[in-house]
């Protein structure tokens, strides 16, 4: 992983083998960032989507293993707490052109994944609701 | 929904039950808001996807009515005399991480949606246009 | 093509007929763009999609020649050398709201396609890479 900071934006490039949310969440708390939001296109040689069942309160999830794109990744920062929450939605593609998605649990990066990514100068706080079995944003 | 301004972005969390369109709408009107760019992640439990038929001029679309992610959420907010357009496409996944997608008519939120707004300080202008049929960007 | 400067950003709108590599390409020329990054909405009359395939070095694409809403388009600009490289991902959807997606070759703008371009002050350099037969970012 590299990355440059340009105005309030940084440009992050993950190489061959980097694991997407283990390596924003270390640019993250290296940059000592408060929260802001990224978008990403790339390739990614696995993933592991997920989808939340709102009544099990639980993700269920697929592993793919095969060449796919990043035909779109985007994500957000924010804080539960002490710990840094990187939330990211991904569209992968096969050769065929088709696409899957969900909720990234973990990828590994194939080629390279450039990220673009806002960052804003207050934290933004999530709290764990009962209700929904979720880590929400708490807005004052 | 709650929301929050950071610099000139803005953090939008709508909850379980709104109706995404309506909200930002409502949203951009209450903060005299002039134009802007979005992008959100989450879920909803209905969406109303459209596809434009250029022949024809007018939308086909499609409600599905069952736990989805909103794995991308893209639009703009221009102003069409003085009526506001929220201008959004969305791509929504099932629990096997099949994807949906189109032009949003409208959706209903699941656990939350996590919206980041970028506030542009100028109108965006949209115009009828007759060939269309479509409400157009229109820059001087 | 039309675009109009708002604060650090771009509102570029493509009209039917253009070709979108083709048109981002010659703005950045034209207003003298080191770098920055887009999403965009819109439809596309037809779309070649292409993916990369890591061991063999090289693109599969495929072309699709039909009226397709743009439901997410996301690139960055970036310099080789004295190139300009714009480079995307689009996820296209049919009239069954079925998508499709992948790395962007070219497409035809049908009605209309409205980008949001973020302009960055420093430029990001790319460099030809022997191991994946890619041009990938260079941060030093």
């Amino acid at each position: 992983m590299k990355y440059k900071k340009i105005n309030d934006s940084w440009v992050i490039v993950l190489r061959k083998g980097d694991r997407i949310i283990e390596k924003l969440t270390e640019f993250v708390k290296t940059e000592n960032i408060k929260s802001g939001f990224f978008n990403a296109i790339g390739a990614v040689s696995s993933v592991e989507l997920a989808h939340y069942n709102l009544e099990k309160k639980r993700y269920s999830s697929k592993l793919i293993n095969k060449p796919l794109e990043v035909v779109s990744l985007m994500g957000n920062v924010a804080v539960k707490e002490k710990e840094i929450i990187v939330h990211a939605h991904i569209v992968v593609g096969t050769n065929k052109m088709e696409l899957y998605g969900g909720h990234l649990k973990e990828a590994t990066v194939a080629a390279t994944l450039e990220v673009i990514f806002i960052e804003f100068k207050e934290m933004i706080s999530k709290k764990y609701d009962e209700d929904t079995g979720l880590n929400l944003m708490e807005l004052e």
